[in-house]
Parts: structure tokens; sequence; C-alpha cells
């Protein structure tokens, strides 16, 4: 096992990662930008690096910066992390360059699954079922226009190098096709540096159904079951749960089993999460596959008491995974929310400023992953996550009730600063969350409604 | 099932009674003196009455104060937490004649397993094991001495009315027990107003086990495990875990089916706990019978997936209880420390101040119960708990670094406050700790070879 390991990340991810190293008697080595010197990490590992200013560009995502400080503090292993530097393919081969492990798969693995237009292709391939669309990217509006006419509206165009909700727009009807196109292409070039789009099918009322897999490299590939993100609001999950709720045991197999046949097909490394539209009836179809663990990773563990940085730390130094797929025991279920410094009320804008209290929930059952604490300032340049919040119990009802009681108990305050906490409550008491029978389509509902009454 | 539930008590419990009662969907109602009127229950309960000076004896252990305040608040229920009047008979009765629901065994069990004199003789005539000694309270040093002449030394002198590791004395040899007789009996009266002493026999490195059991009121008795308690300073917890390690599967079930079958033959409901001494040579033997939820119960939670204080209340509201022995099942290890405000290094003597910093551990499979947080102050009036923090995992070995990873988190500051953290944090490090092979004698080991260092 490796000795030392750089976390290539900040917030809440960037101590999740080190507490598992701490456990696992790992060194770790932190990076920081200026603006997070104080941050729980830089506190909590054995050594921390200055790596540049707030701008991600100039830090967390400068690549010779991070390489060095791994090379200048004994980094055997670099843990990219969500976000940032994490799927980019350049920094996994820059890291095997120098003779640092990446905590992830292989580089072309990446590069394949990261153009979202080749990820179709090749999972389509492998016998997973791929919505009707476009073979690659679209080369302007007019095709555009004629794969559209083709597949049938409603269609959705997605930015080929697009991920994490962003770079997509949903079109009804072929009048707006090429303003939509021109727009999402602009958004595209401007946030990924690649304008590049495909199309396919959209799907109304769907759930938002991803399945952890883990593979190690010797060919032995098992799920970890499936979560639930169908919560979103701007393509961006709020609310995050394992099981699916509602999903016959059949389908929930036929899913699970579909990620598997994708990973091995692509020689897959490592923890990775195949995300599928499911739709009204009971059609599912893969959206794209992220090579890297998920924000709502914690839900997965909490019902199968599998640390996931610690698999994908045995996987990255070559070990075999220790357990089969029938060694994998489920129990439960977990519900995450992510409670976020916004306003709910001003269309969730960011509300950055000092926590002057910040006091988490506790007690049974319940599991907070935050690098906030009082007196910590929620600054301007990163997300405005504050904490993950999850709860397990034995059946979904009692994990509802269980994390609103978290929700209810945290005590978060500061001179402008707004969560959305009590935007979550009221979201896990809607009736059709309750009942499980909620779509992607939840949170502008909910929104409908109250501007009705 | 109740509408509202009052808690009687302070602290770490009452908050932990309260988010069960809250995840039920059961209003509460918390009790304060006037030092914790700005405590957590206070501000999370939905109603809180005050009920008398920050003295125990005029608030928390008041009988007529905390019943007025049930019944002015049309509470149906109270659960008494542990500690304070969580083994008071007498309460119990006087809640039962106001036609409220005492969250535990019947008067009369309780009343009955109180007297540890005869709850050794019950529970020897239902068959369990009991060290030889006394058959109920001694009359005078006299008498001890004859029936410690006919047991054999050590024996150790116990408080007819003690419990928590209070008013008990190991004597080695004749010449001794006079004197420890009258020390003991001065203590038994000063504490418990009851200096009835009795005697047994006292067994060398032995480990303390305990067995968790739940009963409904229709005859069904199960139990939740075993934890072991071994980790003591002055016959006082610090470690807890379950389940205990290297504990023969023969042996264990052997203890657990003990522990059942005296819950049975006693007609005791709800949850309470079986405490059994294992020698070196695998003989057990019951040392009490305590009717309340333990401090550590945590612990059996984690490894079973079951809310006890929910078991609790469904318990006390007449319901069968909803799974059978064959139903429960244990996965992994927890172990529990608890970080009190005291210093080590000044023999555990109480630190009281305000928390300029209180940053508790998160993350994986870690739990934190606490009323603490940054601004609190710990007073001097009550316990120096400042949080149980529990870890989980597949197994002991990482349950223990999950645990002193959490420890190791843990961001506590205060002009004058000391804390246990770092102690524990070496107890955990112990090798005879990390072999499971440690007994009662561990804490006083570690103390004479730092001495001799």
């Amino acid at each position: 096992m490796f000795s030392t390991v750089l976390i290539a990340n900040r917030g809440e991810i960037a101590l999740r990662v080190a507490r598992t190293c701490r456990e696992m008697g790992i060194r770790t080595v932190a990076v920081y930008s200026t603006a997070d010197r104080d941050s729980a990490v830089v506190h909590f590992a054995d050594e921390a690096v200055h790596i540049g200013p707030p701008a991600a560009r100039a830090s967390y995502l400068h690549i010779p910066s991070v390489v060095e400080a791994a090379l200048r503090t004994g980094a055997e292993a670099i843990h990219p992390g969500y976000g940032f530097l994490s799927e980019d393919p350049d920094f996994a081969e820059v890291c095997e360059a120098n003779g640092l492990t990446f905590v992830g798969p292989p580089a072309q693995v990446m590069e394949r699954l990261g153009d979202k237009a080749m990820a179709r292709r090749l999972m389509a391939e492998a016998g997973l079922p791929v919505l009707p669309g476009s073979t690659g990217a679209v080369t302007g509006p007019a095709e555009a226009r004629e794969v559209a006419e083709k597949v049938g509206y409603p269609v959705i165009l997605k930015a080929v190098a697009g991920g994490g909700g962003r770079g997509m727009a949903v079109v009804r009807d072929g009048d707006r096709l090429a303003h939509a196109f021109q727009e999402t292409r602009a958004h595209a070039r401007a946030v990924f540096g690649d304008d590049r789009l495909y199309l396919e099918r959209y799907v109304d009322d769907a759930r938002h159904i991803e399945v952890q897999v883990l593979c190690d490299r010797h060919g032995n590939a098992i799920h970890l079951g499936e979560r639930d993100c169908s919560v979103q609001r701007r393509h961006q999950k709020l609310i995050e749960e394992s099981p699916a709720p509602n999903l016959p045991p059949g389908l929930r197999d036929r899913i699970c089993a579909a990620a598997v046949r994708g990973a091995l097909a692509v020689g897959y490394t490592g923890a990775g999460t195949f995300e599928f539209v499911l739709a009204p009836d009971g059609a599912f179809h893969l959206m794209e596959v992220n090579c890297r663990l998920q924000v709502e990773h914690p839900v997965t563990e909490m019902v199968t008491g599998i640390d996931l940085v610690r698999e994908q730390l045995l996987v990255a130094a070559g070990r075999h995974l220790a357990f089969r797929q029938e060694d994998v025991v489920f129990r439960g279920a977990a519900v995450e929310a992510r409670v976020n410094a916004e306003d709910p009320a001003r269309e969730f804008v960011p509300t950055p400023g000092q926590l002057t209290e910040f006091t988490p929930p506790g007690g049974q059952f319940v599991r907070v992953d935050t690098h906030a604490r009082t007196g910590w300032t929620v600054g301007p340049d990163y997300d405005s996550l504050l904490a993950k919040t999850i709860a397990w119990a034995p059946d979904r009802e009692r994990a509802i009730a269980r994390l609103d009681r978290a929700l209810a108990e945290f005590r978060i305050d500061g001179p402008g600063v707004h969560t959305t906490t009590e935007y979550l409550r009221h979201t896990l008491a809607d009736h059709r969350y309750r009942a499980g029978r909620h779509t992607t389509g939840l949170v502008a509902e909910m929104a409908a409604e109250a501007a009705t009454v």
C-alpha cells in the first residue's frame, strides 16, 4: 500500500479522502489555495502545500503545481476527489509519467468515456441501451434538426465534453432548435473549452438512476447497487438515496448488470458510476459514465458498509477486490441531502459569508461530511456546498424521517448566509417524494405549485 | 403511540432521546435546570420547562417538579435517560399514579433488581451463575470477615444500593477488611442514603462483558448481543465495544442466553443490561442488572441497526417486539470512546470552562453523541462527559483505526479545559487493547508502566 497520498482537491471531499487515508495508516498531503489556508483538511492532513491563488485555474486545476507538490512531499499516489482534475486524462497521464499513481481509471478509459458522444457509441456496442440520437457530434444546427426529426421531439442537446449537469438544453420543437444549439454551443465553449454538441431523445417524467461499480485491475467488476438522484434543480442533484424506491427487483438487477457489463467492456478500473435515465414505462437508457467518486457516494457506503475511498486506494495499489458480488450485503436505506450556502428564495444564488455558528447534527445513524465549522468563511471562489447530511434506517420512510430530524438540528448562522436546509426539508415532505413517485421534474413542479398558491 | 414525551434528563442523553422522538413524530418536552437553559435539547425540543436550580436534588432529581412539568405540557410518557431518576422505583410509581407511562421496567422489577443483594439471589434462583458471597446484606465487619474466609480472598464489598461503579472496594486480606468495610459503608450512606453492604468473591484479571436485552410486555425477550466494557478507571467505563473481542462463539451464546433467562425470570420489560464478570478461565458470573439505557448503547445500535430508544418507546406503548431473536443481524464491529472534560494528568479531575472551539469529527461510519458546541460552557454542576464518539467498521481492527482517526479530528479548546481525547487514543494504541487481551486492570497497568518509564 502507498505510504503517502496527495489529495488534489479541497472542501469536504478532501477531508473525506484524508479520513480514509488516516484510517489506513497512509500519510496525507493536502494542497490548498490561498483562500483555503485555514481549511479543515489543511489542519487534518499530515502535511499541507500551498499551490496558488484562489482561482482554480491557478491552483486546483494547475497540473504542474499539483504534481510538483506530490514529488516534493514524497507522495506515491494522487487522489483527485471529484470535480477539478478528477476526470482529466491529461492529468492522469502526467501523473503516470512522473511515477505517481493516479487514483482512478486509466487515462485512455477516461478519455473515451469523457467524450460523451464516443461513450454512447462504445456502450451501445457493449450492448447497453442508449437513447436514439446522433452517432457522434453533430456538425451544426442543420444536422441537429435532421437527427431530431428522425428520433422525435423532445430532444436534449449535450456538450460532448460536458458533465455535472452543465452544458445541456431540452428542445421541444424544431423552431427552437437552432437558437438552443447556438446558446448551448457558446456555453460549452466557455465552460469546457470544447464546443462540440451531440443530441439524443429526451425522456419526460424520467427518473435518474445510477449504478456504483467497482473494478480491480485484474478483470473483476462488481456493482454496489443503485442510487436514485432524481431530485435535481437545473440538472444538479439535491437529494440522493439508495436503494432507489419502487424499483422492481428484476429491473434493478438488469440496470446493475448493464453497468457491470459496460465497465468490463471498456476495461474500467476503480470506482465509477453509470448514470441511467429511467422512463415511466420501465425502459432504461445510459446517459453517461462518471470516472470518479460521486458527491453522493456516502449513501452507497451506508447501505453496503463499504468504504469506497478505501476500495479506490486498494485497486490503485493493484490489489484484487476482496469480495465478490454475492458478498455485498445491502442493508436498509440511506438518503443524502446537500446543504448549500444558497438562497432558495432567490433562485439558489450562492450566499458567501462568515459562519458565526455552525453546529452540525449528530446521533444515531446520521453522517455529516463537511469542512465547515464555526468561524469558517464560505468564500465566493468555490461551490456553495456546506455539508452533506446522510441518514440511514432499516427502511426508506424512517431514513427520510431521520434525515429530516438531522436537518432540523442544524444550526448555521452568519451575516448574509442563507442555506438550503429548510428547502430540503420541504422537499422531503412532498407527497410525491414521500411516495417515491417523483421524477426529475419535482423541483420545477414544486416551484410551479408555490407560484400558483 | 404517545403523542408527547417528556425527557427527564439533560446533556447528550436528553438530546439522544429527543432525536428519536422527533423521528417517530412524537412531540418532545425537555426539562432543564438554570445551568442548562441554553442547552442543545432545550433548543431542539418542541417545548422546554424550567424545573429548578442547578443542584440535581432541586431539579433533575426532584420528582414533583418533573411530574408537574409532564402534566402541565400534556406529556403521556416520561423517558428518564440514564442516571438521575432512571432507576428510581418511587419515580416510576409516581408516574403511573399520575397516569404517565414510565419508559422503563415496572417499578417492582426495578426495586428488586436495584437491591443488588436481592438481585443476586433472584438471579441465582433463575439459574444464572453468581459469584460466591453473602446471601444478602452483611450485618457488619465480623459477618463480612466470616463470609470472606468462606469464599476466599480477594473479595469485593459492594453497596446494596450501588451502581455505576460507585460504592465498592476490593479487599485482598482479612486484616484490611474491617477498615474497608467502615469506609465503604460511610461512602454508601453518603452517596445512596443506604449503608447496607454485601460481599462477593473478586475475580482478578477479569473482563467486563454485558448483554443488552430487550423485552416486551407480552413475554417476549431477546438479546442484542454483548458489549465489552473492560477499559475502566475506578470502575467507570472509558471505552466500550461490540462484539466483545476473542469471545468464543459458544461462550458468547451462553452469556447472552443467561441474560435472556434472567430477564424472563423477573418479568423484565424494555431495554436492560445484564453485567457479567468473565474470568480468564472462561467462567462468567452475573454482577448486576441495569434497568435503563446504558451510556454505551450506541455500539449495540451500530452493529444491529436497531434504534434502542425507539424500541423502548414501542415497548412502553405496549407493542409487541417487531422482530425475533433470529431476525437480529449483527454486522461488523463498533467501538465507543467517552471524551470527557477532564485532565488525565491530574487523576482525571474535571476541568470546567467555556469552549471557544468545539468541532466534532464526522464522515464515514462515525457517530458523535454530544450536547456541546462552540461557545457552550461546561459547568461544574454535572458530569464531565463532553461527547461519545463511536466508530463502526467491518472488523474490530478497522473500527479502532477509525475511532482513532475520529478522535484525532476533534478540535476542542477553551481556557482551562482539558479533555481525555489524547488519553483515549493512547489507550486504543496499547498492545493489550489492540489484541483484545486486556482486562479491567488495563488503565492501572498503563499507569504503572508510565510511572516506571
